[in-house]
Protein backbone atom coordinates (compact mmCIF):
# COMPACT_ATOMS: atom_id res chain seq x y z
CA UNK A 1 0.00 0.00 0.00
CA UNK A 2 1.06 3.48 -0.74
CA UNK A 3 1.97 6.21 1.85
CA UNK A 4 -1.20 7.37 3.42
CA UNK A 5 0.50 10.35 4.87
CA UNK A 6 3.18 12.84 4.26
CA UNK A 7 5.21 14.11 7.56
CA UNK A 8 8.10 16.78 6.86
CA UNK A 9 11.00 18.62 8.51
CA UNK A 10 10.07 21.78 8.64
CA UNK A 11 13.77 24.52 9.39
CA UNK A 12 15.66 24.02 6.22
CA UNK A 13 13.70 21.34 4.45
CA UNK A 14 10.48 23.68 3.91
CA UNK A 15 11.58 27.41 5.11
CA UNK A 16 14.56 29.08 4.71
CA UNK A 17 15.79 29.80 8.81
CA UNK A 18 19.06 31.54 7.76
CA UNK A 19 18.02 34.48 6.10
CA UNK A 20 14.96 35.69 7.64
CA UNK A 21 16.67 35.13 11.12
CA UNK A 22 19.30 37.37 10.23
CA UNK A 23 17.36 39.97 8.64
CA UNK A 24 15.30 40.03 11.94
CA UNK A 25 18.89 40.18 14.09
CA UNK A 26 19.99 42.95 11.79
CA UNK A 27 16.23 44.86 12.39
CA UNK A 28 17.41 45.19 16.66
CA UNK A 29 20.73 44.61 16.36
CA UNK A 30 22.46 46.74 14.04
CA UNK A 31 26.08 46.64 15.74
CA UNK A 32 26.68 42.76 15.27
CA UNK A 33 26.93 40.53 12.00
CA UNK A 34 23.34 38.88 11.89
CA UNK A 35 24.22 36.35 9.59
CA UNK A 36 26.77 34.93 11.48
CA UNK A 37 24.28 35.54 14.65
CA UNK A 38 21.75 33.22 13.26
CA UNK A 39 24.41 30.79 12.43
CA UNK A 40 25.63 30.69 16.55
CA UNK A 41 22.07 30.42 17.05
CA UNK A 42 20.71 27.60 15.23
CA UNK A 43 24.31 26.00 16.69
CA UNK A 44 22.67 26.39 19.92
CA UNK A 45 19.73 24.50 19.11
CA UNK A 46 20.75 20.76 19.23
CA UNK A 47 22.83 20.96 22.23
CA UNK A 48 19.44 22.35 24.10
CA UNK A 49 17.47 19.33 22.70
CA UNK A 50 20.15 16.91 23.73
CA UNK A 51 19.87 17.14 27.60
CA UNK A 52 15.51 16.86 27.19
CA UNK A 53 16.54 13.91 24.83
CA UNK A 54 18.85 12.63 27.29
CA UNK A 55 16.18 12.31 29.91
CA UNK A 56 18.91 15.78 32.10
CA UNK A 57 15.50 17.91 31.52
CA UNK A 58 11.60 17.57 30.83
CA UNK A 59 10.42 18.60 27.99
CA UNK A 60 10.29 22.04 27.21
CA UNK A 61 8.83 23.54 24.06
CA UNK A 62 11.20 24.91 21.15
CA UNK A 63 10.08 28.55 21.95
CA UNK A 64 11.47 28.67 25.59
CA UNK A 65 14.77 27.05 24.30
CA UNK A 66 14.67 29.61 21.23
CA UNK A 67 13.96 32.32 24.03
CA UNK A 68 17.49 30.65 26.67
CA UNK A 69 19.58 30.27 23.33
CA UNK A 70 19.04 33.63 22.12
CA UNK A 71 20.10 35.45 24.94
CA UNK A 72 22.92 32.90 25.69
CA UNK A 73 24.48 33.66 21.95
CA UNK A 74 23.76 37.82 22.95
CA UNK A 75 25.27 37.06 25.98
CA UNK A 76 28.47 35.41 24.15
CA UNK A 77 29.04 38.52 21.73
CA UNK A 78 28.75 41.34 24.80
CA UNK A 79 25.26 42.95 23.37
CA UNK A 80 21.37 42.51 24.86
CA UNK A 81 18.95 40.89 23.20
CA UNK A 82 14.74 41.82 23.16
CA UNK A 83 12.85 38.32 24.24
CA UNK A 84 10.54 39.43 21.50
CA UNK A 85 13.31 38.30 18.53
CA UNK A 86 13.09 34.80 19.21
CA UNK A 87 9.31 35.17 17.37
CA UNK A 88 11.80 35.44 14.50
CA UNK A 89 11.33 31.64 14.36
CA UNK A 90 7.66 32.21 13.65
CA UNK A 91 8.40 33.77 10.22
CA UNK A 92 10.85 32.54 7.67
CA UNK A 93 10.06 32.28 4.11
CA UNK A 94 8.97 28.75 2.76
CA UNK A 95 11.46 27.81 -0.32
CA UNK A 96 9.91 29.14 -3.77
CA UNK A 97 8.76 25.28 -4.26
CA UNK A 98 6.97 24.72 -1.04
CA UNK A 99 3.48 25.67 -1.04
CA UNK A 100 2.76 24.76 -4.52
CA UNK A 101 4.46 21.61 -4.00
CA UNK A 102 2.61 21.05 -0.47
CA UNK A 103 -0.62 22.19 -2.42
CA UNK A 104 -0.52 19.20 -5.05
CA UNK A 105 0.93 16.67 -2.91
CA UNK A 106 -1.90 17.44 -0.52
CA UNK A 107 -4.54 15.98 -2.72
CA UNK A 108 -3.52 12.45 -2.27
CA UNK A 109 -1.98 12.30 1.17
CA UNK A 110 -2.41 13.85 4.90
CA UNK A 111 0.46 16.51 5.22
CA UNK A 112 1.92 17.51 8.41
CA UNK A 113 4.91 18.89 9.87
CA UNK A 114 6.66 16.59 12.24
CA UNK A 115 9.32 19.30 13.39
CA UNK A 116 11.19 19.69 16.35
CA UNK A 117 8.86 22.88 17.13
CA UNK A 118 5.92 23.41 18.94
CA UNK A 119 2.26 23.16 17.87
CA UNK A 120 2.26 26.63 18.59
CA UNK A 121 5.19 27.40 16.44
CA UNK A 122 4.32 25.68 13.33
CA UNK A 123 0.99 26.87 13.36
CA UNK A 124 2.34 30.53 12.91
CA UNK A 125 4.75 29.57 10.68
CA UNK A 126 1.96 27.93 8.52
CA UNK A 127 -0.31 30.90 8.87
CA UNK A 128 3.36 33.34 7.89
CA UNK A 129 4.09 31.32 4.63
CA UNK A 130 0.80 29.74 3.65
CA UNK A 131 1.91 26.13 4.77
CA UNK A 132 -1.54 24.12 4.09
CA UNK A 133 -1.13 21.67 6.74
CA UNK A 134 -3.77 19.19 7.56
CA UNK A 135 -2.67 18.96 10.77
CA UNK A 136 0.39 19.77 12.90
CA UNK A 137 2.57 16.66 14.55
CA UNK A 138 6.41 16.54 15.77
CA UNK A 139 7.94 17.08 19.03
CA UNK A 140 4.97 18.27 20.98
CA UNK A 141 2.51 15.44 20.51
CA UNK A 142 5.68 12.78 21.53
CA UNK A 143 6.82 15.28 24.82
CA UNK A 144 10.49 14.31 23.25
CA UNK A 145 12.70 15.99 20.34
CA UNK A 146 13.91 13.79 16.65
CA UNK A 147 16.08 12.11 16.17
CA UNK A 148 14.45 9.93 19.07
CA UNK A 149 12.25 7.55 17.52
CA UNK A 150 9.17 8.21 19.75
CA UNK A 151 9.10 11.14 17.56
CA UNK A 152 8.59 9.63 14.31
CA UNK A 153 6.22 7.07 15.65
CA UNK A 154 3.94 9.28 17.96
CA UNK A 155 3.69 11.27 14.38
CA UNK A 156 2.09 7.34 13.08
CA UNK A 157 0.39 6.65 16.06
CA UNK A 158 -1.88 9.89 16.00
CA UNK A 159 -2.41 9.58 12.10
CA UNK A 160 -3.87 6.17 13.20
CA UNK A 161 -1.72 4.83 10.08
CA UNK A 162 1.39 1.98 10.60
CA UNK A 163 4.80 3.45 9.89
CA UNK A 164 5.10 1.71 6.51
CA UNK A 165 2.53 3.99 5.47
CA UNK A 166 3.84 7.05 6.35
CA UNK A 167 6.55 9.02 4.75
CA UNK A 168 9.46 11.50 6.22
CA UNK A 169 10.28 14.25 3.97
CA UNK A 170 13.40 15.69 5.07
CA UNK A 171 16.67 17.39 3.90
CA UNK A 172 18.83 16.20 6.51
CA UNK A 173 20.28 12.63 5.62
CA UNK A 174 20.20 11.96 9.99
CA UNK A 175 16.87 12.98 10.19
CA UNK A 176 15.95 10.21 7.33
CA UNK A 177 18.39 7.67 8.91
CA UNK A 178 15.74 7.83 12.22
CA UNK A 179 12.80 7.52 10.51
CA UNK A 180 13.82 4.77 8.65
CA UNK A 181 14.97 3.30 12.08
CA UNK A 182 11.51 3.71 13.07
CA UNK A 183 9.64 2.21 9.80
CA UNK A 184 8.66 4.89 8.14
CA UNK A 185 9.29 5.43 4.56
CA UNK A 186 12.01 7.97 3.40
CA UNK A 187 12.28 10.96 0.96
CA UNK A 188 15.27 13.15 0.04
CA UNK A 189 15.06 16.91 -0.93
CA UNK A 190 18.32 18.93 -0.98
CA UNK A 191 18.27 22.17 0.43
CA UNK A 192 21.88 22.90 -0.27
CA UNK A 193 21.70 26.51 0.47
CA UNK A 194 20.03 26.26 4.08
CA UNK A 195 23.50 26.81 5.38
CA UNK A 196 24.78 29.28 2.78
CA UNK A 197 27.18 29.40 0.29
CA UNK A 198 29.77 27.18 2.13
CA UNK A 199 27.37 24.74 3.21
CA UNK A 200 29.18 21.30 2.78
CA UNK A 201 26.82 18.69 4.52
CA UNK A 202 23.44 17.41 3.09
CA UNK A 203 24.40 18.29 -0.28
CA UNK A 204 23.77 14.39 -1.67
CA UNK A 205 21.39 11.35 -0.71
CA UNK A 206 23.65 9.67 1.70
CA UNK A 207 21.31 6.25 1.44
CA UNK A 208 18.46 4.54 -0.76
CA UNK A 209 16.07 6.87 0.59
CA UNK A 210 12.46 5.33 -0.97
CA UNK A 211 12.40 8.88 -2.84
CA UNK A 212 15.24 11.26 -4.04
CA UNK A 213 13.41 14.51 -5.19
CA UNK A 214 14.68 17.87 -6.52
CA UNK A 215 12.55 19.86 -4.71
CA UNK A 216 8.44 19.99 -3.72
CA UNK A 217 7.29 19.64 -7.27
CA UNK A 218 9.32 16.64 -8.23
CA UNK A 219 8.66 15.10 -4.90
CA UNK A 220 4.56 15.34 -5.64
CA UNK A 221 5.66 14.26 -9.73
CA UNK A 222 6.83 11.23 -8.42
CA UNK A 223 4.03 10.54 -6.00
CA UNK A 224 1.29 11.17 -7.84
CA UNK A 225 -1.04 7.78 -8.09
CA UNK B 1 -6.90 42.58 23.21
CA UNK B 2 -9.33 40.25 20.85
CA UNK B 3 -9.05 36.56 20.84
CA UNK B 4 -6.08 35.31 18.66
CA UNK B 5 -7.64 31.87 18.35
CA UNK B 6 -10.91 30.29 17.65
CA UNK B 7 -11.56 27.19 18.91
CA UNK B 8 -14.44 24.90 17.67
CA UNK B 9 -16.65 21.92 18.92
CA UNK B 10 -17.28 19.70 15.88
CA UNK B 11 -19.78 17.13 15.98
CA UNK B 12 -23.06 19.24 15.43
CA UNK B 13 -21.62 22.91 15.60
CA UNK B 14 -19.77 22.34 12.27
CA UNK B 15 -21.00 19.27 11.18
CA UNK B 16 -24.01 17.18 10.19
CA UNK B 17 -23.31 13.64 11.99
CA UNK B 18 -27.17 12.92 12.08
CA UNK B 19 -27.58 12.54 8.14
CA UNK B 20 -24.82 11.52 7.06
CA UNK B 21 -24.00 8.77 9.87
CA UNK B 22 -28.26 7.56 9.10
CA UNK B 23 -26.68 7.41 5.38
CA UNK B 24 -23.70 5.38 5.85
CA UNK B 25 -25.89 3.00 8.42
CA UNK B 26 -28.34 2.51 5.31
CA UNK B 27 -26.11 1.87 3.08
CA UNK B 28 -24.60 -1.23 5.13
CA UNK B 29 -27.77 -2.33 7.36
CA UNK B 30 -30.80 -1.95 4.88
CA UNK B 31 -33.28 -3.41 7.64
CA UNK B 32 -32.42 -0.96 10.34
CA UNK B 33 -34.21 2.20 11.13
CA UNK B 34 -30.87 4.17 10.22
CA UNK B 35 -31.99 7.72 11.33
CA UNK B 36 -32.41 5.93 14.94
CA UNK B 37 -29.32 3.63 14.93
CA UNK B 38 -27.48 7.07 14.23
CA UNK B 39 -29.56 8.24 16.94
CA UNK B 40 -28.94 5.21 19.24
CA UNK B 41 -25.04 5.06 18.80
CA UNK B 42 -24.63 8.91 19.12
CA UNK B 43 -26.52 8.38 22.18
CA UNK B 44 -23.37 5.96 23.69
CA UNK B 45 -21.06 8.77 23.12
CA UNK B 46 -21.20 10.55 26.47
CA UNK B 47 -21.63 7.42 28.39
CA UNK B 48 -18.21 5.87 27.06
CA UNK B 49 -16.54 9.17 27.71
CA UNK B 50 -17.91 9.76 30.98
CA UNK B 51 -15.65 6.71 32.76
CA UNK B 52 -12.84 8.02 31.32
CA UNK B 53 -13.45 11.68 32.56
CA UNK B 54 -14.24 9.97 36.11
CA UNK B 55 -10.67 8.45 35.60
CA UNK B 56 -12.57 4.45 35.60
CA UNK B 57 -10.23 4.23 32.47
CA UNK B 58 -7.30 5.49 30.61
CA UNK B 59 -7.85 7.83 27.69
CA UNK B 60 -9.07 5.79 24.43
CA UNK B 61 -9.16 7.86 21.23
CA UNK B 62 -13.31 8.41 20.17
CA UNK B 63 -12.45 5.99 17.06
CA UNK B 64 -12.13 3.08 19.41
CA UNK B 65 -14.86 4.18 21.94
CA UNK B 66 -17.11 4.62 17.95
CA UNK B 67 -16.57 1.34 17.23
CA UNK B 68 -17.24 -0.32 20.76
CA UNK B 69 -20.10 1.56 20.79
CA UNK B 70 -21.26 0.34 16.99
CA UNK B 71 -21.10 -2.87 18.40
CA UNK B 72 -23.24 -2.31 21.64
CA UNK B 73 -26.20 -0.75 19.53
CA UNK B 74 -25.98 -3.02 16.44
CA UNK B 75 -26.33 -6.02 19.62
CA UNK B 76 -28.75 -4.28 21.12
CA UNK B 77 -30.74 -4.21 17.62
CA UNK B 78 -30.07 -8.23 17.06
CA UNK B 79 -27.99 -7.10 14.18
CA UNK B 80 -24.17 -7.38 13.28
CA UNK B 81 -22.46 -4.59 11.41
CA UNK B 82 -19.22 -3.72 10.45
CA UNK B 83 -16.43 -2.35 12.02
CA UNK B 84 -15.40 -0.53 8.96
CA UNK B 85 -18.82 1.44 9.52
CA UNK B 86 -17.39 3.43 12.56
CA UNK B 87 -15.43 5.35 9.58
CA UNK B 88 -18.54 6.71 8.89
CA UNK B 89 -17.59 9.53 11.29
CA UNK B 90 -15.00 10.82 9.16
CA UNK B 91 -17.13 11.65 6.50
CA UNK B 92 -19.66 14.06 8.05
CA UNK B 93 -20.93 17.29 5.51
CA UNK B 94 -20.77 20.63 6.96
CA UNK B 95 -22.88 22.81 7.39
CA UNK B 96 -23.58 25.14 4.54
CA UNK B 97 -22.09 27.98 5.74
CA UNK B 98 -19.01 26.51 7.40
CA UNK B 99 -16.47 26.24 5.16
CA UNK B 100 -16.68 29.70 3.89
CA UNK B 101 -16.97 31.68 7.56
CA UNK B 102 -13.98 29.45 8.32
CA UNK B 103 -11.88 30.67 5.30
CA UNK B 104 -12.97 34.03 6.79
CA UNK B 105 -12.28 33.58 10.36
CA UNK B 106 -9.39 32.26 9.53
CA UNK B 107 -7.86 35.50 7.89
CA UNK B 108 -7.19 37.06 11.73
CA UNK B 109 -7.34 34.20 13.70
CA UNK B 110 -6.30 31.02 14.22
CA UNK B 111 -8.61 28.34 13.66
CA UNK B 112 -8.51 24.89 15.15
CA UNK B 113 -11.31 22.48 16.57
CA UNK B 114 -11.66 21.35 19.67
CA UNK B 115 -13.34 18.25 19.67
CA UNK B 116 -13.40 15.02 21.61
CA UNK B 117 -12.73 13.48 18.28
CA UNK B 118 -8.68 12.49 17.71
CA UNK B 119 -6.05 13.81 15.82
CA UNK B 120 -6.77 11.13 13.08
CA UNK B 121 -10.79 11.57 13.02
CA UNK B 122 -10.30 15.33 13.09
CA UNK B 123 -7.54 15.45 10.38
CA UNK B 124 -9.84 13.38 8.00
CA UNK B 125 -12.88 14.94 8.59
CA UNK B 126 -11.23 17.86 7.60
CA UNK B 127 -10.14 16.83 4.17
CA UNK B 128 -13.85 15.20 3.73
CA UNK B 129 -15.28 18.34 4.17
CA UNK B 130 -12.89 20.92 3.36
CA UNK B 131 -12.52 22.63 6.68
CA UNK B 132 -9.27 24.96 6.34
CA UNK B 133 -8.35 23.83 9.97
CA UNK B 134 -4.61 25.87 10.99
CA UNK B 135 -4.17 23.27 13.58
CA UNK B 136 -5.56 20.27 15.44
CA UNK B 137 -6.12 20.70 19.12
CA UNK B 138 -8.66 18.92 21.55
CA UNK B 139 -9.46 15.49 23.58
CA UNK B 140 -6.30 13.80 21.92
CA UNK B 141 -3.80 16.14 23.18
CA UNK B 142 -5.47 16.59 26.70
CA UNK B 143 -5.79 12.94 26.76
CA UNK B 144 -9.23 13.95 28.36
CA UNK B 145 -12.72 14.49 27.23
CA UNK B 146 -14.61 17.91 27.34
CA UNK B 147 -16.43 19.77 29.09
CA UNK B 148 -13.34 18.63 31.77
CA UNK B 149 -11.67 22.24 32.18
CA UNK B 150 -8.33 20.70 31.05
CA UNK B 151 -9.11 20.05 27.75
CA UNK B 152 -9.59 24.00 26.95
CA UNK B 153 -6.92 24.58 28.89
CA UNK B 154 -4.55 22.12 27.24
CA UNK B 155 -5.82 23.81 23.54
CA UNK B 156 -4.83 27.26 24.91
CA UNK B 157 -1.66 26.10 26.33
CA UNK B 158 -0.86 24.26 22.76
CA UNK B 159 -1.35 27.98 21.28
CA UNK B 160 0.82 29.70 23.82
CA UNK B 161 -2.38 31.97 24.61
CA UNK B 162 -3.82 33.03 27.56
CA UNK B 163 -7.71 31.49 28.00
CA UNK B 164 -8.89 35.31 27.49
CA UNK B 165 -7.49 35.58 24.35
CA UNK B 166 -9.35 32.33 22.92
CA UNK B 167 -12.44 31.91 22.02
CA UNK B 168 -14.76 28.59 22.28
CA UNK B 169 -17.57 28.27 19.26
CA UNK B 170 -20.59 25.77 19.69
CA UNK B 171 -23.61 24.85 19.45
CA UNK B 172 -23.84 23.83 22.76
CA UNK B 173 -24.54 25.76 25.67
CA UNK B 174 -22.73 23.48 28.14
CA UNK B 175 -19.64 23.13 26.01
CA UNK B 176 -19.52 27.16 26.33
CA UNK B 177 -20.31 27.23 30.35
CA UNK B 178 -17.62 24.77 30.46
CA UNK B 179 -15.13 26.81 28.29
CA UNK B 180 -15.87 29.99 30.25
CA UNK B 181 -15.43 28.17 33.84
CA UNK B 182 -12.00 27.27 32.51
CA UNK B 183 -11.65 31.25 31.79
CA UNK B 184 -12.06 31.55 27.66
CA UNK B 185 -14.26 33.72 25.62
CA UNK B 186 -17.09 32.12 24.01
CA UNK B 187 -19.46 32.26 21.37
CA UNK B 188 -22.67 30.77 20.38
CA UNK B 189 -23.65 29.88 16.86
CA UNK B 190 -27.09 27.47 17.35
CA UNK B 191 -28.01 24.67 15.39
CA UNK B 192 -31.26 23.89 15.65
CA UNK B 193 -31.67 21.03 13.30
CA UNK B 194 -28.78 18.64 14.30
CA UNK B 195 -30.92 16.35 16.12
CA UNK B 196 -33.60 16.46 13.64
CA UNK B 197 -36.79 18.07 13.42
CA UNK B 198 -38.31 17.16 17.00
CA UNK B 199 -34.98 19.38 18.85
CA UNK B 200 -35.79 20.28 21.72
CA UNK B 201 -31.99 21.49 23.54
CA UNK B 202 -29.72 24.30 22.31
CA UNK B 203 -32.07 25.99 20.09
CA UNK B 204 -30.87 29.15 22.14
CA UNK B 205 -28.55 30.76 23.77
CA UNK B 206 -29.14 30.27 27.17
CA UNK B 207 -26.00 32.63 28.72
CA UNK B 208 -24.72 35.69 28.10
CA UNK B 209 -22.30 34.31 25.84
CA UNK B 210 -19.57 36.86 24.51
CA UNK B 211 -21.31 36.08 20.86
CA UNK B 212 -24.11 35.16 19.83
CA UNK B 213 -24.67 34.97 15.83
CA UNK B 214 -26.86 32.98 13.34
CA UNK B 215 -24.36 31.10 11.17
CA UNK B 216 -20.52 30.98 10.72
CA UNK B 217 -20.68 34.02 8.39
CA UNK B 218 -22.05 36.21 10.88
CA UNK B 219 -20.08 35.18 13.28
CA UNK B 220 -17.00 36.42 10.77
CA UNK B 221 -18.81 39.42 10.06
CA UNK B 222 -19.10 40.30 14.22
CA UNK B 223 -15.55 39.37 14.78
CA UNK B 224 -14.33 41.28 11.84
CA UNK B 225 -11.10 43.82 12.59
Amino acid sequence: MRAQALIFDVFGTCVDWRGAVAREVAAVLPHVDATAFATLWRAEYDPAMARIRDGGRGYVALDDLHRENLHKVARDLGVSAPDDLSHAWERLDPWPDVVAGLRALKRHHIIAPCSNGSIALMTRLAKFGGLPWDCILGAEIAQDYKPKPGVYLAACAALRLPPDQVMMVAAHNDDLHAARGAGLRTAFVPRPSEHGPGQTTDLVAEADWDIIANDFHDLARQLAP
